[in-house]
This record gives structure tokens, C-alpha cells and sequence, in this order.
């Protein structure tokens, strides 16, 4: 199989685009991923998103993406996996070159939220959990989280320890451009937010936003960012069906095979995106990658091991509590910065001397998870 | 890349399933494939899959039915693509294999349609067109084929040659133990049946069915049913937008790729199966393959040679309007009937010495498109 690489990347603040439809989100991201590779044209695009059935009312979304791009005869796949639609995605356009079948494949993620109502959002929200067992029971993905992070807190961490981990993703939006909410929030402006699910703040949840990243791939060349490791791993839908429901097993064995195709350890890793669109996520995220023990997750996150000048800085440009959760586009925002870190274009987010980045993007209560890792080539 | 074959073969009569969930439907044919391949695991399965968001309000759907496998770890990915769902779902389970990333992979279309209100069926499907400039205007699916069948019968064939296209998949299905509709149906019948969005009539209309294919994919070893060829194309989703509404330029460009990669020329294809959920969308798709030259689609469906013992079969089970069309399913179905027809095990169905398959399967009004060849390895 060929090696692949990351020849572009492109993408638009996560903001409110009440102006703009969806084809205007997923071209401008697209365009500026192509230039940023030098190149005017692809072999294929991957469309990553995951509520436009509902949001827009639009099925066969990459064939209307691809309209958007004025290239008609494009061959076009759309993926859906929830919120891990971007990493899914992404997996899939790394087949798409390793196989040979395609030389240029572009990945676009894309989603539009703002002009929908919240309790839509909501509803799309707890789809991606089990309609028959789960999701009629009125449950919202913020309550499911709740159980998590109550549970956790009665075993592991205390509240305002679980809760570092949006206040150090808001840290480390500071100056970000393409940020939705790039400003520093402290401990107790978190703590005493109102409850969104109790035990969880609603400032430790990530909020409504549109965004779209794109990516560019193709054969490797010993220059650059290649893509070092790739899987997709899945797990009883239900917690209730877990053994420990605290064990995020599909991230674990996601990034298991992930690791395993880089010839990497956990240790290897010198940043990491991580899915904290609750801040319960953000530190299981943390241990299923093997960054940190079980139940050490939240201990990590009050170190200084997660900042930029630390052993293993984590969301460095704000994650998607700060950086902002456009759901289908999440997971390719992901590895656009940590591609830009490997790169050394990550500005005021640089940390030092990046070889090693994984992006762990989940979908529904980690019952779809895609790890990706890249890799400095020159390394 | 690796060349990659057809290892098993799964599915269960398209029919309506009041008493299974969509789980059960994707399970039995998953199982059916995997026992057929002679297995008990894979690799990797892709789910195909159009309307679960709005039939099923089930999003995340790749993780649920690998859920109820009973296997938590499987890679699983959902590709929506409109009608064409399989077909794309296919091509993308093809590079699994081709890439070396999987050495064995499911694909299994499933849809779940028939306790859902038929209002909701129609809006589903129109939603495969792009939702800003034509499915707001309330047009129906059935509304746009009605306007190509216009402009087709305005320059080429009469209404009655047009309807043959239905009347032959009728023919074809009778004794098809898979298929919804398995009896004749006269031309007259069809043409005094009612009107569904003038000129077509009712009975030129696919049905809306419950079902669930599958397919093992593997490495090829010079032996069974080979994938010889796989693309996927797109058009300019408005019919208006397109130089010649009659001319379905995702078929064609898909097609000519399709036979580049398999090296063969139309005229070396045994048999075909295509789109046939409007007449009047067969006799396209058959032109669109090269069968036929444009405007001659509907003489060709009109002569011998689309019929069992003829030059070119057409949708030798039936095709969408007889074995039925439950809609992300449907391009797996029939990349199943091919593989079966060339391995000998059509039973009633069987057409002499099949050597090379074709199937085309068109999302929204051909604004996608797969088309994949399926070889005999001994050929």
C-alpha cells in the first residue's frame, strides 16, 4: 500500500454563518486547501458531515458539495459517523490513496447548526446513540455524558478537576483565529455557570457552531506531514451493554491499531486533539489514547503536562470547547492543526519541535471512534 | 493496489418487515454473506444505507448495526449517497481490500421503509435533490423523471416503448424468490394504471420495500467473481444546470472509467443491471452504459436482446421495479444478482456463459453515480 500524506490544508473560523449556506462553508474551506497545496483540481472528495439530513434537510450531500465546487464528474462519497464524521472521513480518504485508485483526494468537513433550532440540534445530537434502547427514552447526549462524568467523579476526580479540562482548552484558544470562542474562561466562571446536565456546567460543555476544514492527500514523499497510523474501531452503542462503562473501549482499540500502523507507543506522542465536546469526554479521550492511566485522565489535565510547553500538550488551539464543535467538520479541524503543528505553521500555538500528533474523534458516547496519527516525515 | 473478489454472497426478500427492526434485516443478510463466504468475521464493514436519519431518526448508523453483529471493535463505516448508497458503498469497500487495509470486508446495504408514512417516503427522496433550488419548490422525485420521460418521448420513443422498460423487469422477476413484485404485468396493465406525475404512470414506478444485501469483499486469487472495475461520478444536481437534461452525465463518465479500469469496451458486457426506479430511469441507464446510443435506450428495452436469452440481459431478477428498490440497499442487490449470475447460481434466473456484469446505481437524478464491473476470474 502506498504511504500518504498531507499536501494541503484549509480552513474557516467556527463561527455563526447565518449569511451563507452550506455549499459557501464546504467551497471556501475547500479552495483554500487546494491552494495551500498548489494544486487546482482533485481526483475525488470526501464530504464529512453529520446532520445535514436534518439540519438542511439535505440527503446526497456530496453530490451537492461537489456541484458547489464547479466540477461536475467529480467522484464524491459522503461519510456520516456522527461526530467522529471528520476522522471517519479522513480514514477512509487515506484508503483512497494508499489503494492507488485515487492521486489527490480532498477530505472536507462541513456543518451548519446556527440557523437551526437548539432543540433540533439537540435532537440530531442523541440520534447518533441507539434509537430502540437509547435515544427514545428522551435522553440527551449531555445527560449520557452526565452519568459518565458523575460516575468518574464518585471514583476518580473531584468536580473542579474534571472541569480543567475546558478551562485549559480555553487557554490554549487565546489568539486563535479560526476560534469561536478564543478568550481564557477561569475555573470559577466554569463552576458556577448553570448546570447543563448535572454534574456538568453548561461551561464545560462545547457549543453550537458552523465550520468546514479541509485536507488535501496525497502519495507520500519523505517530505512533509504523512499520515503515520489510521483506524476506526466501534463499541456497544449503550453503555449500559459496557463492562466499564468509563473504559472508552472504542477509542482504546481504535488507538491500539492506530499506534500499531505508526510503530509508535503512547509515550511517542508529542500532541494530541482530543474530543472533549464535554469536559468528561476530553479526559477519557486522554486516557483511551494511553496518554494517561484510567482515572489518571483528570490528574494529567491539571498538570503542566497538557500545556503548550508540556510533555504532551492537548488541544492546542482550543479544542472543541474554545475552538469551537462544528460536529461533521470536528475531526478534520483536528488534524488540520495538528498538521500545521508538525508543520511549524501553528504561529502563537507552536509548541516545540512536534514530530508526533494524534486526533482521537468520537461519535455518539464513544460507540464510533477514529484515531489518527501523523507524523513529521523528516523525523 | 490489490485486486479484490466477491467471497459471499447474503440477502433476504425485499418485502415489508412490520415485525424486525432495521437491525434485524442488516443482521440477516450480514450473517447470510459471511456463512456464504464460508467465514465467521471480518475485517471491516461498511453500511449503505439512505433514509435511516429521517425514517429511523438514526444517525451514527455504521456503529448501531455493527452493534448488532455482536462484535464491538469492528471498523464500520456509513456511506450515504442517495439511491446510489451501495454502489458508492461498494467502490469505498473495494479500496478497503485494495489498499491492503482490510483483508476482508462486509458491505451491507440495508433500508427499512415501510412503516414510515409514504409522505415522509416521498420527502426523503426528494431530499436527494439540492434542497436551496429545487427540492424547496415541493417537486417530487417522481415530478423531475416525469419531465425527462416528457422530453424523451417528445424526441425519441413513444409512451408505450418507455413503459416496456417495466414490463421487461416484470417478465424477468417471475419465479425470483428475492423479489418483492414477482409476477408479469402486462403493457396494458401498466398503461392504465394510474398517473404518478404525468406521463408516468404508477406502474412504472418502483415500490417501496424493506431489505437488506450483503457482500464479502477479499483479495482476488484468479478464481469466482472479480471486481474488474469501480467508479463513482457526479453532475450538476440540477437537471435545468445540464447541457442536455437527456444525457446523464454521471452514468456515462462513471461508466467510461469503470470499463478504463477494467479494460473492456460496453459491447463485452454479458449482462447489466440498471436503476430502473422510473421507466423511464432504465432506459437512461441504459444508454448511459453504452448499451444503447442516446435516444435508442427504449428500442433496445423494446427488441430481444435485454431479455434472458438475449445479446445484453437487463435486470435479470427484476430489477428496481420488480425485485424492489429498498432504496441505500438496492446497489448492493444488484451487485449481488450479477455476482451470482456469474457464478452459475441464478438458478431460474441463469443466463448462458456470463462472463462480465455490469451494475449502475444513480443517487438524486443521476447527480451521482456508481457503476462497477464484476468479472468471472476464469474468463
Amino acid at each position: 500500500m502506498r504511504k500518504v500524506k498531507i499536501a494541503g490544508v484549509g480552513l474557516i473560523r467556527v463561527s455563526e454563518y447565518w449569511d451563507k449556506p452550506i455549499q459557501s462553508l464546504f467551497a471556501e474551506a475547500s479552495m483554500k486547501s487546494m491552494k495551500d497545496a498548489g494544486i487546482d483540481a482533485v481526483d475525488k472528495v470526501y464530504v464529512s458531515n453529520m446532520g445535514g439530513s436534518l439540519m438542511q434537510d439535505q440527503l446526497n450531500l456530496a453530490a451537492v458539495m461537489a456541484d458547489s465546487l464547479g466540477t461536475p464528474g467529480l467522484p464524491a462519497t459522503r461519510i456520516e459517523a456522527g461526530s467522529a464524521s471528520g476522522g471517519v472521513a479522513f480514514h477512509e480518504a487515506v484508503q483512497a490513496v494508499a489503494s492507488g485508485y485515487s492521486d489527490a483526494v480532498m477530505v472536507t468537513g462541513v456543518e451548519k447548526l446556527s440557523d437551526i433550532l437548539p432543540e433540533v440540534v439537540t435532537t440530531g445530537l442523541a440520534m447518533a446513540e441507539e434509537q430502540e434502547y437509547t435515544a427514545y427514552t428522551g435522553v440527551t447526549k449531555a445527560g449520557i455524558a452526565a452519568m459518565i462524568h458523575r460516575l468518574y467523579m464518585d471514583l476518580y476526580a473531584t468536580p473542579e478537576e474534571v472541569c480543567m479540562m475546558a478551562v485549559k482548552s480555553h487557554e490554549h484558544a487565546v489568539g486563535c483565529k479560526h476560534a469561536q470562542y478564543p478568550f481564557k474562561m477561569s475555573l470559577q466562571r466554569a463552576m458556577s455557570s448553570p448546570m447543563e446536565a448535572d454534574p456538568i456546567h453548561m461551561m464545560e460543555c462545547s457549543g453550537i457552531g458552523d465550520g468546514a476544514a479541509s485536507l488535501i492527500l496525497v502519495p507520500a514523499d519523505d517530505e512533509g506531514v504523512e499520515v503515520a497510523g489510521t483506524a476506526v474501531s466501534t463499541d456497544y452503542t449503550s453503555i449500559a451493554a459496557r463492562q466499564d462503562p468509563l473504559e472508552m473501549k472504542a477509542i482504546k482499540t481504535a488507538a491500539d491499531r492506530a499506534y500499531k500502523m505508526a510503530k509508535i507507543k503512547a509515550t511517542d506522542i508529542d500532541l494530541a486533539e482530543v474530543q472533549d465536546d464535554f469536559s468528561i469526554n476530553g479526559v477519557l479521550g486522554i486516557e483511551g489514547l494511553g496518554l494517561a492511566k484510567p482515572g489518571k485522565g483528570a490528574k494529567l489535565v491539571n498538570s503542566d503536562d497538557v500545556d503548550k510547553e508540556g510533555k504532551i500538550p492537548v488541544n492546542t488551539f482550543g479544542g472543541l470547547k474554545a475552538r469551537g464543535n462544528p460536529l461533521g467538520a470536528t475531526g478534520i479541524y483536528q488534524l488540520a492543526e495538528i498538521a500545521w503543528q508538525l508543520q511549524g505553521k501553528a504561529g502563537d500555538h507552536q509548541i516545540p519541535d512536534a514530530k508526533i500528533g494524534v486526533a482521537e474523534n468520537m461519535g455518539g458516547m464513544a460507540s464510533i471512534c477514529a484515531v489518527n496519527v501523523l507524523r513529521r516525515a523528516d523525523k
